[in-house]
């Protein structure tokens, strides 16, 4: 299991706030994370952790800084690990001066054309070896996950719930991307990271993973702003909405007057979101065969 | 009265948050600060106000981004007006890569050496130009007015209370700079800013004013970190209580083990901060002499 270093720690709500990095050998380098552990881990119990992913240009430390999330994680114990949104660092592919491709905007897929496909491999680092990797070193159990995540992130997380359902409990979304197959940042990430080929977005696309027959019992609340300036030309909820009703999936889709997409939106319905991922993890059967576990980093 | 021009707004928990400058007479250029106005007075009543003064480094964005106060004004029914810490831009004197004085530590006093005297203006830019200017633009009540500050801006605030304590109803602190002519960030705006004068601390050290016979009758709840690095070399809380005994100033000081100066410190704390204010500012006589008044820039 790779070394995790801590780059920065604080107490924050009776807990604890590190931002760490370990040797990804999915990414091929150093990867970065952001990690919240309420007071309960840090007494040796083992507590439910929602994954957290954010939108194009946010870092690890985005969501912890700027969504007032670490309160209500705090009350309801619960922990949050935050992933950065792309490999970074030497050896990199990037695109000079664009800012929704390459760097800050790995859409969390498993890049299939050169030179992407060695180091964009979001999908299986968010899927495997992130929670792997925390849940080894820090006290947290993984049969208690939520998955939740902000515009490319909220794609994100609906497509590891649709796709792995055993591996999460709860999932929220902040202003998804929805459609990213049929949206002008999902179309220059199929020409660049799928060479093209739009069809490999079947694996990744929330409305049409719901349309092969995917579904999250946990099911999904969505909150979306009336005033984003991204919400007819990228995120489409009226497509998932439609998906989700063919599929008979369950969806609470909440539209909200003036909020636009910031994390100014994001802060003002955090506190909801934490509590629907408390319901569901809090009240799923906890692991008792593993051994509660000390905070060693 | 100088015009505000808006840089940002979104909608946020119900109400708004503005980045906003206007030219100030007193600093001599644009200034910048942040807003937010809750509910009630985009509804056109007229709101207590909170104002914030943030530390080194710091500009009018910090508070409102990293101390998760938002929701909590919001709750009360409270608006935040959250100052730049200095003069900035072209013109303003600055040395170069040093970050305790000059753009970002302006200390909240006048400077009386050139060349700071003509520009680093910050006590009359936050006792009078600051609050005289967004009282009249926005829906606020300048009869019912807190203080709130963090680091340097703590020690402004108590200084800004001890001495104007008819403009302030209610004050809090975080980790402030209790007695800044005894430590070496004071040590160093004493040369700079007053010229060598130590003497012209009397004005704004707290723990000088206290003995001066200075008082303010709300009270402070002031909030300090244990593990804070300033703790010992700068910021001197044990200074602040003894002259507060000494004095019969009202003072509620609460050590925290574990925390440290950062913002993760601030947002631990700020709910019950919020309230602090909140209980004084709105049991305060509402002045019904003021018309309620649209948000119009």
């Amino acid at each position: 299991m790779p070394a995790i270093t801590t780059k920065e720690y604080h107490k924050c709500c009776g807990g604890e706030v590190r931002r760490a990095t370990f040797t990804s050998q999915t990414l091929g380098g150093e990867a970065a994370f952001s990690l919240f552990l309420p007071k309960q881990a840090l007494a040796g119990r083992n507590v439910p952790v929602i994954y957290v992913l954010a939108g194009l240009t946010c870092t690890e430390e985005t969501f912890l800084i700027k969504a007032n999330a670490v309160r209500h994680a705090a009350q309801h114990g619960l922990a949050l690990v935050c992933s950065d949104t792309s490999p970074r660092g030497a050896g990199v592919p990037t695109i000079t001066d664009e800012w929704d491709i390459g760097p800050g905007a790995g859409y969390y897929v498993n890049a299939t054309a050169a030179p992407w496909q060695a180091r964009y491999r979001m999908w299986d680092f968010v899927r495997s070896e992130l929670p792997t990797t925390v849940e080894n070193a820090f006290p947290l159990d993984g049969a208690r996950r939520g998955v939740m995540g902000h515009s490319m992130g909220g794609m994100g997380a609906l497509a590891l719930a649709l796709r792995e359902p055993g591996l999460y409990q709860s999932a929220s979304m902040f202003a998804p991307i929805c459609n990213p197959s049929a949206v002008p940042w999902g179309e220059k990430a199929t020409q660049l990271y799928f060479g093209g080929d739009s069809h490999l977005w079947d694996a990744y696309d929330p409305c049409r993973l719901l349309a092969s027959g995917h579904e999250f019992p946990g099911g999904f609340l969505v909150d979306q702003g009336l005033d984003d300036p991204f919400l007819k030309s990228q995120l489409h909820p009226d497509a998932l909405e439609n998906a989700a009703r063919k599929a008979g999936q369950a969806l609470k889709l909440r539209r909200h007057e003036g909020y636009d997409h910031s994390y100014w939106f994001v802060q003002s319905f955090i506190a909801e979101h934490i509590r629907h991922h408390a319901e569901q993890l809090n009240h799923t059967q906890v692991n008792h065969t593993q051994a509660p576990r000390e905070t060693t980093p």
